[in-house]
């Protein structure tokens, strides 16, 4: 999860929300990377577990066999991503109670009417990743108050 | 929603499900286009929305004032796609009772704990996209006995 942390710090550069995502394999290997770039690129869907995602299939059409690290809860999106590319085991840090589809609001990657489900574990270096998401949301808040002014 | 069933048959080209998506402004202009390429591009994401959206996004950062057709009802990471992206409506032709996130099993698009909501019509041309699933499947369980015999 560390290494997820180092990535969503690469969202900061430009003021992206810090979320950072790895994908490991068997070995403990790292196979794809992903952060935060929605600024970056503008555009909405680049969210860190998407991208990591996306390279990792690069690799093999489907991931069972894989783990994947994110600082934050994913969405339904990334959740809905995470079951059609049929990730093994998830691993997430910080929850997300206002769009989190893991435990939250939704339980997107247990849920028995789809056709695959994951393994889960939540809350690892989760005070990290949420004092990262914390501090970029006061700093914001600050930064619109000037502007304000 | 024709359009979008063009796009449907494009699909099986490379044997893929056939599900066709097109996005519309406010003039009735397509502004992009997508068919689903998982067999094509040996990647599971690549649901015809998601491609569709993913084009609409390097013409603007959010899609409000633009439509999505789509032949299949949207699954959990499309229907994520179209909150984020904030597609103002989509318009959809078959239901999908085992993955689909509109109205079977998930209300996704209009869920008052998420921050985005879209008008939703489904329905539309819904025999003739059906008609185009049931046939691709037929064929394909056909040639699976073939190839068992």
């Amino acid at each position: 999860m560390s290494f997820a942390i180092i990535q969503a710090k690469k969202s900061l550069i430009f003021e992206d929300v810090p979320v950072g995502a790895v994908i490991v394999d068997d070995n403990g290997y790292i196979i794809a990377k992903g952060y935060n770039q929605i600024q970056k690129k503008q555009n909405p869907l680049m969210h860190a577990e998407l991208i990591a995602i996306q390279k990792a299939l690069k690799k093999s059409k489907y991931l069972n066999n894989f783990t994947l690290y994110v600082t934050l809860e994913p969405c339904p999106m990334c959740a809905g991503a995470i079951i059609l590319s049929r990730i093994g085991k998830v691993v997430y840090g910080a929850s997300d109670p206002k769009a989190g589809a893991v435990d939250s609001l939704f339980n997107l990657l247990n849920d028995k009417r789809l056709n695959h489900r994951c393994k889960v574990i939540s809350g690892i270096l989760a005070e990290e990743s949420s004092n990262l998401l914390k501090s970029f949301f006061h700093k914001l808040r600050l930064s619109k108050k000037r502007n304000e002014s």
